[in-house]
């Protein structure tokens, strides 16, 4: 029986100047993905990284939850000023941006009644109806509304967090994916891979990769499908490619 | 005399599966966008991040290329049969696709006329009228068409064309910028903050960046802006805040 296969995607949208600006080199779209594809099949089709602009977020909140099954913001959920993701969702959604119950207790707890100044109390601040995520590292929850989940921008908050966003996601079809590396240039393998490519069309995606290693130059070939048949076929074809152009394989 | 300021933006497209997939972690953002800010005056506005789809290349080339006066894209101009970048600029563009006279010239003398092989000759292959910008590292030049600005995806190659970039791009005011790094919390300095920004609030970008560094918890304060008048001003008003509050400067 042929299983069928489910396809669920993804875009990330990185909310911050910091990142713009080459100031702050972004980690999150690397752990997103890597995270979604490995636990949840679920591929991330497009990222976007733009500044901390209301009428910039609420636009592409508009036009990225439209195309893609989920979309993953990440940054300006914070104390200050330039923290407007929450506030951006709610108008892009014209929804009313409002102190979330259970977010405002969790805080308040926190930080203790005597501390929880203005700024602390924003991060409670969501568009109505939101459902939380769970922050374990730093206690102010993420949140999701409609398709669209809202995460902080650092990193090590952030991967604490992500396995409490499963709970709202539907999985897709399990991703396969394997990688062989090779001790050739590209253009040795291009004419050849670009057959295979063309035999596995729809099925599987093959990447070419030029690496350095060690001092030597190689080229890292990426396959990726939903079907581990496939995969198997296609890496027999790359094998049979490699004997006959007598290409060492790195093995690591 | 009051300068005028002139700004001049751009956008950056990353070209590349191994990308969105989190395999290869992204070096490319930081390093242009930095290159572009304190050589050229030029401010990064956008990144998207896309698959190895000529159908999606050439709708993002329209759509960035209208929106901003510069768009750089970085992979997709290799041998392989995923490298679809320079055929889709020139879809997008209705340009015809075919060798560059001087770009093939150049790679039959890198490799030699009897390795010059099918893939290597494709690295020739430009949008009618594009030119070029030299590679001193591996010799395959990028290329640029119209407005937008076409290099490799390898960090080590890419870094080392960027400066024949700017022979092609027009310059914008010199965007001046200062961190002060503070031992405090966000929540501690929000409100104050966020009274400053609307007070400059069309000169000076202020951004607020939690930091963690030798077990203690601090606050990076980013300034920036094309009056350096106005920047120093905003510091005098951050350094006031700062003793009023007795926090403590960190000092890198």
């Amino acid at each position: 029986m042929k299983k069928k296969i489910k396809k669920v995607n993804a875009a990330i949208l990185i909310i911050g100047n910091e990142i713009l600006s080459g100031r702050t080199q972004d980690k999150n779209v690397a752990f997103i993905s890597n995270w979604l594809n490995s636990k949840c099949g679920i591929t991330v089709d497009e990222v976007r990284i733009i500044p901390d602009s209301e009428k910039v977020i609420v636009k592409n909140i508009l036009n990225l939850s439209k195309k893609f099954n989920y979309v993953f913001t990440t940054g300006g959920i914070g104390p200050t000023h330039d923290d407007i993701t929450a506030k951006s969702i709610a108008k892009a959604f014209k929804l009313k941006y409002e102190y979330h119950k259970e977010a405002f207790s969790i805080l308040e707890k926190y930080y203790g009644r005597k501390k929880f100044n203005d700024g602390r109390k924003k991060m409670a601040k969501m568009p109505k109806g939101a459902k939380l995520i769970f922050n374990p590292s730093s206690a102010a929850p993420g949140f999701i509304t409609k398709n669209v989940l809202s995460l902080p921008g650092v990193p090590s908050i952030l991967n604490s967090m992500i396995d409490n966003c499963k709970k709202y996601l539907i999985k897709g079809s399990k991703i396969y994916s394997k990688t062989i590396n090779l001790y050739t240039v590209e253009s040795n393998i291009s004419k050849q891979l670009s057959l295979i490519q063309r035999k596995y069309k729809k099925f599987v995606d093959i990447g070419s990769y030029p690496f350095f290693r060690l001092g030597k130059i190689g080229v890292a070939i990426v396959t990726r499908s939903s079907s581990n048949q496939k995969l198997i076929s296609v890496n027999k074809d790359l094998k049979n490619l490699v004997k006959s152009k007598n290409i060492q394989i790195l093995k690591i």
